[in-house]
């Protein structure tokens, strides 16, 4: 989109008021903004809630110069048409997760998470100080003619929920199972039914019996879910999704033309968000566990070394299959496995070392 | 300080322009402010880059309406002289580390790190999301007339440097060892001979023989302070600060005249520091360790399950006879133990299996 289309399609409101040019304040003289900004997310959830108060972060930081008018999932257009309403210039940022938008781009699903690949800590210090922000954009949103910013993390998710015990590989086969993403790509090698469903629709289908599970989220978002309504086993780790990145993206015309004040405040607030949606999520998931395990039934369990392993093994010829797609999807995720192996050795013998050394220490109230 | 001295501290150095009556410009009919801030480091290394950031970014923000003159370690006062610098009116913010201040408050220490406690992810998601920065505030800060802020983490430290290999309790039995804060603490309980040295004497100390080892910070940090110059065994994890905060502090009356811009401006600026930090020192740890291992033969070990199991079944008691010593520190240790259980839980099944598991994964760059 030309910058010319964006200022009539952005509704530039102000042009700087009859004195402005007599003041040396950027913000009057060159005017105030008024963006659209769509999600793929309800208003309700925390993901709605982070949303909401990065657009006023926005709206203090700049004094007004910068207003995002949020439309939440279905408000404007349905969530998953978030990109395409930036695209087309309807709206001129959007709110999601990477992988909503893999039929656009053969790299951006490596962008959202990758199975047994970085978790948030790591995956973040590739965002900031591994080029990796530049690199999604060059790969991934630049060709969509979008400017990405991270605007939080899930950390860790849940393995998902089962009917049945699932123990060893030959109980995944013909196995009908939700989960999308690469994730779902590697379970089909091993003869899962991998199904893709929207949010709504997973209750009824496990109601039904037209899916024997699904993966969701982590314990906080589960349990308003509701699955343990219908289905009692509760697999951890999420090895799929170690650390799932939500992403803001920009019309890049729109990026473009924001002053450095605009720029900065949106970058600060998106740098805070990403890391007060990882806290948030850290903070509740462990009551919400105790909950679905306490109230509601719920069996905790961890996948068996065999699974855990016979996975493991398999992922990385599935995801360099799909990495050869293009050259953008290839550089993306060479980049992403070399960093992969410099953060398994240092977080293996420092992070990793300590979270189970600590277990030996009988801390009490006093 | 009562907000009439602030004003003369601070400088304010412009009261609005003669015409700035008739505009609604809260920045520039409030003025614009000058802060000075000091620091407990040096401008060269990484807290000192993030520091020229933070307040480089707060005068974008603020579109200059809140400028902070920075001062680093020795510029203006000592490094450990930063929080009285805040104290009597010289500086109007501070950088460090909460337990430098040790001296000041029976309650701070356990606002930098807690051995055997929260890793990074949890101690933020505390901070945010667990009233940490409130309590923080409440039981540390406010009794010195401050406010408080997390303004970076080291992430997992390292266990430290050895001349001499130890494997079991009897190997600390006289050891000479520089570690300050509530480690060293726990290790004078099992007859180490605790030092506590200025950074820039530990290096002569380990050559002269002086002390038999030290702990640092990480692998990047430690490189740097050259102790492998003299010493080669380098042992892991740290157990005694498994993500220690850097905090930034602001004179209360300071704090509190701020307009909500430039307030939202420090927060914003601060949270994304906060992430910034964490992320760099993620992002940089392996290349050093590898330097160390590979070019100046430093010998990596882990500590023997032994003393991890000793030292860890020690901690809880030695923690809570210092968290004894006011009720400030017994209310804000209680809620860090409460909050370390439930993530200690959370983190448990979650980040640290996946871990453990990713490990199977065989990724190669193709």
């Amino acid at each position: 989109m030309k910058r010319r289309e964006f200022f009539k399609k952005a509704g530039v409101t102000v042009a700087g008021a009859a004195g402005a040019a007599t003041l040396a304040s950027p913000a009057l003289s060159q005017g105030r903004t008024q963006w659209i900004g769509v999600s793929a997310f309800g208003k309700a959830g925390l993901l709605g809630a982070a949303y909401e108060n990065f657009a006023k972060t926005v709206s203090t930081l700049t004094e007004g110069s910068l207003e995002i008018k949020l439309y939440h999932s279905g408000e404007l257009v349905g969530g998953l048409e978030a990109l395409d309403a930036v695209q087309s210039g309807t709206a001129q940022m959007g709110y999601g997760a990477p992988y909503y938008w893999a039929g656009k781009s053969d790299a951006i699903s490596f962008v959202a998470a990758m199975p047994y690949g970085l978790n948030a800590q790591e995956q973040n210090a590739w965002f900031y100080y591994g080029g990796g922000i530049e690199l999604a954009d060059e790969t991934s949103y630049n060709p969509l003619g979008l400017k990405f910013l991270p605007l939080g993390n899930s950390g860790n998710q849940m393995g998902g929920w089962y009917a049945k015990d699932i123990n060893t590989v030959a109980d995944l086969e013909g196995l009908k199972f939700r989960m999308p993403g690469l994730g779902g790509e590697v379970l089909k090698t091993f003869g899962v039914n991998v199904v893709l469903l929207p949010g709504s629709d997973v209750l009824p289908a496990l109601t039904s019996g037209a899916i024997d599970g699904t993966e969701w989220i982590g314990p906080a978002a589960d349990l308003g879910a509701g699955f343990f309504k219908v289905v009692k086993n509760y697999y951890y780790p999420g090895w799929h999704e170690p650390a799932t990145v939500l992403d803001a993206f920009f019309d890049k015309g729109a990026w473009d033309s924001l002053n450095d004040t605009q720029r900065a405040a949106i970058e600060q607030a998106a740098m805070a968000t990403n890391l007060g949606v990882l806290s948030r999520f850290q903070a509740v998931n462990n009551a919400s566990l105790k909950k679905l395990v306490n109230e509601h039934g719920v069996q905790l369990k961890p996948y068996s070394d065999e699974l855990l392993q016979a996975i493991g093994e398999r992922t990385p010829e599935v995801t360099a299959e799909l990495a050869k797609k293009s050259p953008e999807a290839t550089k993306l995720y060479n980049s992403i496995v070399e960093w992969r192996e410099g953060m398994v050795q240092w977080s293996g013998i420092s992070e990793g070392k300590f979270m189970n050394a600590r277990t030996s220490a009988p801390f009490k109230t006093i």
